[in-house]
Order: structure tokens, then C-alpha cells, then sequence
């Protein structure tokens, strides 16, 4: 059974993923593995995943082909979705079970589709599946938090190539997201004011680091950056948590983040990337104090060096640059 | 000139150094790129690095050879020694000249020296520079906060791979070791006692994380580790500040930190590693709350992906296996 373990000085939690496990050669293999041929994800495979929680398709049955969408669990999970959470002590340590969802969302059944090049239909249908997933884990009430997250490129740690992002139902909090919601609700005590609105106010004011601007969304440098090129994007008015967002304002986003992600694509010659949808946890999901967006870093340097052990970043690209040069750039 | 930003949700400080400012096409040449032959660290080869702060040799003249440590400025520097601090807002940021000092620690004139198998003297003159350079920079008020820092290894982000080590002093405090400041100012606030000798006394009584002691340090795998094998070194008895430790004590951390090294080679085939000395801010360095450590992580997994973006990391060792390698492997 996999463990959350709560480091006592900061109180961030880890998974130890003990199913996981490996002797310390493993390591050294991994290092040096290449991906195998064979995709688990591809139309005409889905006997090789286990059963779907959710698929997009017109007909056919599930488990079988003709697929848009589909969303699986993860073979190897790093939590356990059957169980108690059983918070306890171990001296002055705290943890719990590793109870939580570990699922893959297969953005197509074409392994050579990216998301930037999606049909604008299917990213929508992407964003719908993350809020599907969402809306149905909130029932559980045993999970606080759903982080949605893509790596894409193996440099951004993808196991496999084939377009898929990941969900991860907690019943933590992520430190980063109630490090956001701490400062939020701090501000809004001080000015009864979203901060994340006045950001995207300001921004759109003085424009430098605006990258594109839609109906309902905004796609920005953030201006205290940590890596080249992060982009933030926002919807404009105050929503607070992911699942709140309408189709409209999905079908508006779908197309402005594949223009966004074709533009990294173009300016930075198909860059590894991460991202992550931070939204409001489940518990307090319709407030005024937080906003959700979604934080996307191309992997362009090799570092990830002492900035783990500080949280202190050196970025070599100021964000008016990085902000015109996507400006800039054909889509 | 370079900028400290502070995002303003989390309160996190970075550096836009523009400087070192990069086209995009920059960061794919860098993806590709080899190390050059020749090196600036070498014995020898003095006259190629800025001039330098500090050495330690028998005779012979500053930036001569005959050195056996030897630290200077970093060539391309991520902050800008000279100027005034200026802090200032830009609308409702916050932000401040880049002003720091960026040097480098050359731990050997040897280029096939690594830190781990240095003579035991020379180890104990690396943690003398450590601490000589942090008591200089002390003196200038600009400076809150020096970090310490090794990055071993191209994948750990090391540039030049003749040993060496960082130190960036800075006019802020990094948000990993204000973050454990903060945790630790709590529970001396609870309890009256410094948390790190409360995690000391239990990990000594359960011994399952303890890799190593010696008459004054501890090698602990930690409670909650990010990272497969992360080790912390710390002081048995509290000591808040590096550069308070005495030479008896440095002498016995030299023997013991090259033990640890060594047994990570050995135990995970001379993986990159990173560590990061943490220690109290200038302001408050002899305090009852705070105790400095070394945070050591070897760097095993390709994975650098939505951790980035959460906070939240899957550690498929728990640390009582690693501890346990640690301890059997033969240094």
C-alpha cells in the first residue's frame, strides 16, 4: 500500500509509491532504457489497458474501437484507489494511506497526433473529459484535490509518446496550489479582491507580457516567472475552479490554448512541456478568493539543479521577451 | 542588469537575468550541445577566470597555480555585485536590482578529482571555504541570505564538470528555507524546542532512516523525501548557523559527508547529485529554532514534470530501503 507522508517542517506531503519500488540498478537502467515499440494507447489495443472509466465515442462498445477520447486508470498507479485513507501518527510524523485515483486520459486514438494539432473539436473534448473525471471523483468524499497534469516528451518525463495527460485524485492538498490559495485568500482579506483578477486587470493594461487574448481567456507571462517561456492561462472573469467553467468558455479555450501551444511549438522548435490545472479544492470550490489557470513550463533547460533544494529559480529569459517572441510568431 | 521578482500569490522571489538573456533558438542549440575541451578550473589555467576572492595555498602568489582550493567570481554571473538594492513596485508587483554575489568554489586543482574521493583534508578546506566566504559576504547589509550549492554532473546541471561548488549570496531569503523557517518558528513556539533536534532524537531512537553517524553529525534519509535516496546531513547538537560549526566539527562532517558520497556511488553506479546547504538568514543566524543541514539529492529519474508545477512529488523509495542500501553497501 502506497503511503502520503507529511514532511513535519513544511508540511508539504510526498507519495512514497512503495508498489513502486526499485533496487537502486533499476535506476541505472532507467537512465539509459529506451521506449518500446509496442502502445498500449493505440486504437486496436484497448485490451492491453485496463477497463475504461470514460470514453468518448459514437457507437460501439465499451473497450472497444472507435474512441475519441478515453480515460483509463493507470497501470502502474502511484495510489491505491480501494480503501480508508486511516490518518495516524508515527511518533511526531504524520501520514495516511495512499488512497487516491491514478488516471491516463488518451487525448486520441492516433499515435501521432499532438495536442497543439488536435481537431479544435477534439482539445474541447479533451477539456470536457478533465471536467467529466473531475465532477465525478468530487463525489468521493475521501479526495480533496484533482491534479490534472500533461508531460509531454520523454525530457518532460513521459513514459510514453503516444498524447495522453494524467489525473491524480488526493485527499491532500498540493503544497503549490495552498501556497496559491494562502496568498489569495490573504489578499482578498486585505483588498476583497481576487488577486488573480487584478493580475490579469494590470496585464491587459500595460500589455507586455500578454501573449493572446480571446473571449473569455487570456494566455500570459507570468511576471516573476521560473522557467523561459511559462505561460499562464486564465480565464479573464472570476472562476474559481475548473469544473465551474461553461462549454462556451471551453470551446473559447480549447482554441486559444492549441494556438498558444502552437506557437511554443513553432518559436521553440516542439520543446518538451508540462502542465497543470490549478483550481479551487473540492471542499470550497465556488469562492471569490481563488481563480483557476493553468501553468504550462517547456522544458528548455537541462537544469533542475539546486533550485529543487532552494525553490530559487534563475531564469534567463525575461517574460516581456518570451511574451513578445510567442506575440510574434505564426501560429 | 538582472531583477529579483516576486510573484505576488506566493510570495516566491526569482532572478530574470537577463544577461544571460536567450533566443529561443539558443535553448535548442543548448538541448544538443557538448562540453569544450578545455577547462578554466585547471591548475594552470588561472589567468582564464576572473580574478580570484579567495585561495587557499602554501606559497606563491594570488592567481598563480599552487592552489588547493580556490573560489572566484562566476564568469557569467546571474546577479550583479556592484549597485544598490532599489527595491521598487511596478503596479501592484514587487521588485529589486538583481544585486548578489555568484561565485565559484574550485575544490581541486585536479580535473579527475571528485568531491567524493578528494583526500579527507581537502574536504574538510571545502567546508572552510564554504564558511570563510559566508562570514565575508555576512559583512555586506545588502545580503539576507548566502546559498550554498553542487550540482554534480551534466543531468544535475553542471556546466563544467572539473568539481566544484556555488555560492550565491542574495538580498532575499530562497522559499524553501523560508518556508522551513517559518514551520520550525511554529513548533518552537508549540513546544520550546528546535524541530530538527526533536527529528534527530526520534530518528536515533527508531534508527530504520539513520544511514550513518559519527561523534557530531547525523546522515538521515529523510521522513517525507522528495526524491529517491535524498539525504540530509545535520548537526547532532543544535547548531542554527553553518558558520557557527568548529573546526573539530567540520573535520568530523568532512569524513562523513565523503562516506555518504561514497556510498552513493557505490550503491546507485556515481549518479548527478545535487546539494544545498541550509542554513539561518544573516539577520537572526544564532536562534534556538532554526539548525542547518545539508540537503543531498541524487538525481535517478528523468521525471522533472508536474512536479514543477504542484509541489507534489511520487518517490518510488521509501526511505527506510534507501537508508538500509545506504547502510549495507560497503563505502
Amino acid at each position: 500500500m502506497p503511503e502520503l507522508r507529511k514532511d513535519p517542517i513544511t508540511g508539504r506531503w510526498v507519495i512514497i509509491s512503495s508498489e513502486r519500488s526499485k533496487r537502486p540498478i533499476d535506476f541505472h537502467e532507467q537512465r539509459t532504457k529506451k521506449r518500446a515499440g509496442f502502445c498500449p494507447f493505440c486504437a486496436g489495443n484497448e485490451h492491453t489497458t485496463p477497463h475504461e472509466i470514460l470514453a468518448y465515442r459514437d457507437n460501439g462498445q465499451a473497450n472497444g474501437p472507435d474512441w475519441r477520447i478515453r480515460v483509463v486508470p493507470n497501470k502502474f498507479p502511484a495510489l491505491q484507489v480501494e480503501g480508508d485513507v486511516n490518518k495516524q501518527g508515527e511518533g511526531m510524523f504524520d501520514k495516511m494511506n495512499g488512497i487516491g485515483a491514478h488516471e491516463v486520459i488518451i487525448e486520441s486514438p492516433n499515435h501521432n497526433a499532438t495536442l497543439a494539432a488536435l481537431p479544435e473539436r477534439s482539445m474541447e473534448e479533451v477539456l470536457w473529459a478533465y471536467r467529466d473525471r473531475m465532477d465525478d471523483l468530487k463525489k468521493d468524499r475521501r479526495f480533496q484535490y484533482t491534479l490534472i497534469f500533461k508531460n509531454e516528451g520523454l525530457a518532460a518525463g513521459a513514459t510514453l509518446e503516444h498524447t495522453h495527460s494524467q489525473l491524480i485524485a488526493l485527499p491532500i492538498v498540493p503544497i503549490q496550489v495552498q501556497e496559491e490559495l494562502d496568498g489569495s485568500r490573504k489578499h482578498y482579506k486585505l483588498k476583497e479582491r481576487c488577486i488573480f483578477c487584478d493580475i490579469i486587470k494590470q496585464e491587459i493594461q500595460t500589455e507586455t507580457r500578454v501573449i493572446l487574448e480571446s473571449a473569455h481567456f487570456i494566455a500570459l507571462a507570468p511576471f516573476a516567472p521560473r522557467f523561459p517561456f511559462e505561460t499562464w492561462i486564465m480565464p479573464k472573469k472570476h472562476i474559481s475552479c475548473y469544473a465551474c467553467t461553461t462549454t462556451d468558455e471551453f470551446r473559447d479555450l480549447a482554441s486559444l490554448f492549441q494556438n498558444v501551444l502552437r506557437r511554443i511549438d513553432r518559436a521553440l522548435a516542439v520543446p518538451p512541456y508540462n502542465y497543470v490545472i490549478h483550481t479551487s479544492p473540492f471542499k470550497d470550490e465556488e469562492n471569490d478568493y481563488y481563480h483557476w489557470h493553468i501553468e504550462l513550463m517547456p522544458k528548455l533547460t537541462n537544469v533542475a539543479g539546486f533550485e529543487w533544494g532552494s525553490g530559487f529559480y534563475i531564469n534567463p529569459t525575461p517574460p516581456e521577451e518570451a511574451a513578445r517572441f510567442l506575440r510574434d510568431v505564426k501560429p
